[in-house]
């Protein structure tokens, strides 16, 4: 990297939320761009699509961070979500109102714990990649959501208390699939290095029905991008 | 119990924070009295007085509870803090501004994890023992804090999208510690059962000289009550 804005010193660090899917993905690339020097967290929380980490690990290397932790939560298996519980199967099929695979409070949770960082190191900036349009309804998803967390950030930290403004950067809340599909193309991701499925084989195959794979599908499709995921079915 | 309004069936359900100090424990008397039918939560999130979860765990038995989970946080060696970090020293003379103790975010991950909780189990009362009068300056203990905290639940989750008041109880917030100890005397609570000290020694004796050791001295001086802790120092 060459140029002034470029010098690590010139950089502000940012904390970014990386789960190993599309979205996130697309998310460190925009951070990249705006010359965040980026720190990348991801969540080891009992997830059942747990395959994601190793996602989150390839995409953090082929997108380059200055760090990246996972950090491990232990719900003491409270369950709750067809993520976290296996005895809960995941739908294959559009339900309405919010799925099982809502897993109670998680991004309240995640943000949190990407809060406690940022102010460890210093970063008064948080990116994280929800999504309120092509979604499947979670309540921590919307843009009333992220504002209400971000207020919170400014109140509970030592960094809010000296004046400090913490930000909450959710860049793709209002696009559709697709829209994030060819934002990050231009970018340069790689897709082919990240994982939506809720329930992949262990080979690393999508289930193809699942709701994350369906909206993934259908983004690549309207996105006319050739989608580089290798599904089980068709 | 006896008594139609004690039969569990009438109970509403609360998600209690239990450390194993003395606010959480005059907490969860306090919710005891109020009628709820308490789910206690630790967290065991690498805290150099991991004693206090033994404590937790007396108080809960002490006390009764539904149940008591222990919900254990690998920050992924962030530090940042005297209580995570053992290179940091916890300091033994007030100082000036926020403390070293201080753990970042912490106050904003529990009572998010205890969110997920009460949604899964279906409660809508969450209590906490954050305190504003006799503490050590922590911004997340603050009365803005938890009113944040809880309009951020309430958009956070899926009962709040369903239209339940999720509500975030901190009934210490604004009393003197010796006021919290006459109250913990008055409702039974056994404060022999409770650590409070960050740097306890193995045997259990309390360090005397912490910050939170020297608030829970003064405290039961104010409140002219005998002092049932075992201090190193006198």
């Amino acid at each position: 990297m060459t140029g002034v804005f470029h010098l690590p010193g010139n950089k502000r660090s940012a904390v970014v939320l990386v789960s190993g899917g599309l979205d996130s993905a697309t998310v460190l690339a925009l951070a990249h761009k705006q010359r965040f020097s980026c720190h990348a967290i991801s969540f080891d929380y009992g997830q059942r699509h747990r395959v994601e980490l190793e996602a989150a690990h390839r995409v953090t290397e082929a997108l380059g961070v200055v760090e990246h932790r996972v950090m491990t939560i232990d719900w003491g298996n409270i369950g709750g979500s067809a993520l976290t519980d296996t005895t809960i199967a995941v739908p294959e099929e559009s339900g309405n109102g919010i799925p099982v695979t809502y897993v109670p409070a998680r991004n309240t949770v995640f943000l949190s714990l990407a809060l406690g960082w940022a102010e460890v190191i210093g970063a008064r900036d948080i990116f994280i990649g929800v999504n309120a349009v092509d979604y499947s309804g979670y309540p921590d998803c919307r843009p009333e959501f992220i504002e209400a967390f971000e207020r919170l950030a400014n109140l509970a930290t030592k960094a809010g208390v000296e004046g400090v403004k913490i930000r909450v950067h959710a860049p793709l809340i209002r696009l559709s699939k697709s829209q994030i599909i060819r934002k990050g193309i231009e970018l340069g991701v790689d897709y082919s290095l990240t994982v939506s499925c809720y329930q992949p084989e262990q080979s690393g195959r999508a289930c193809g029905r699942c709701d994350s794979c369906r909206l993934r599908r259908a983004g690549f499709a309207a996105a006319r991008v050739q989608d580089p995921t290798r599904y089980v079915s068709c």
